[in-house]
């Protein structure tokens, strides 16, 4: 379905673009990077707001092109700050997420990623990943960014994601799991 | 420019519309509420999002129609919640505002208010209002809605907008003003 075109992904982060690039490597595929502005939807749901950005990117690019939504979804703070975690990344940062989780014994949370990809206004393909773990007490670890340095998955060995190359990350993390997916769709 | 429309609110708020009803009604204008699936951007722009949310309103009540978007902006978080406010305030409320401004020295904040009147594809105009304050320690009233237990505004005698009368809040508060500013307009 890609055809000749060359894999486009709409992101001005960096370090999705490296975990997309890491991951999609290993299925022999290349990936390029196109910022643009993003138009995103004020929604609780993730994909409907990828959906709709990658409607808007096609219009923008005028090739397929693929888009990703992710979010910290925490159990104990009624699923906050999910959608908006890069706004609240920006504003109250760790501290702040630190603080709210102060005396909270449920610690429990997830990172949810959905990609669209997009290759005419009427065809949108959804791809999803999820991973458990939870909310450290205090950040630890430099790599990766978000709220890497207090997410500690489950199936790990106790590292946070900031404590993971971006290889052992993306082994385990939810955009690790979308890419795979669709990964295994293209090919 | 309302010609013998009449003029119609979208919002499924009802502390909103009672407090636009009751600035109105001093000019002696009749709104009316109309409830339709608000489609709103993720921007740090409330005047952005009240903009588009009202194209779309137009489109899908064919109508002239006024959206309003307001949010409660945090000094010393980073203006945290601003437009993600409704969102903040489903799910970390406001307990989570006090937990986060726990031992923090400066508590101002504002509220802001923008009106989208929109009566045609091409034509949208804009009302803005601002209210300066303090976050309080406590919640303290039960009147109003979202954040107003713990905003006290400068211009009052110490009482949250929540401890307000609609008249007494709509005196001073950031949709009060707008809305004033809009009945000015349209007379």
């Amino acid at each position: 379905m890609t055809g000749n075109h060359k894999l486009l992904f709409a992101t001005s982060n960096i370090g999705k673009f490296e975990e997309a690039v890491n991951v999609l490597e290993e299925y022999g595929l290349a990936i390029e990077m196109v910022r643009i502005k993003r138009f995103e939807v004020q929604s609780d749901d993730l994909v409907e707001i990828a959906k709709i950005s990658a409607l808007f990117a096609l219009e923008e690019v005028k090739n397929p092109v693929i888009v990703e939504d992710a979010g910290l979804f925490i159990e104990a703070l009624n699923l906050f700050p999910g959608p908006y975690s890069s706004y609240v990344y920006k504003t109250i940062g760790l501290d702040g997420i630190l603080k709210l989780m102060e005396n909270v014994k449920n610690r429990r949370a997830y990172f949810m990623s959905a990609i669209a990809y997009c290759w005419s206004e009427s065809e949108v393909k959804i791809f999803e990943g999820r991973v458990d773990g939870t909310i450290t007490h205090e950040k630890r670890g430099e790599r990766g960014f978000g709220f890497d340095p207090i997410f500690c998955p489950r199936e790990g060995d106790g590292r946070t994601f900031a404590e993971m190359s971006t290889e052992e990350k993306s082994m385990i993390s939810h955009r690790g799991k979308s890419f795979r997916k669709l990964a295994t769709w293209l090919k």
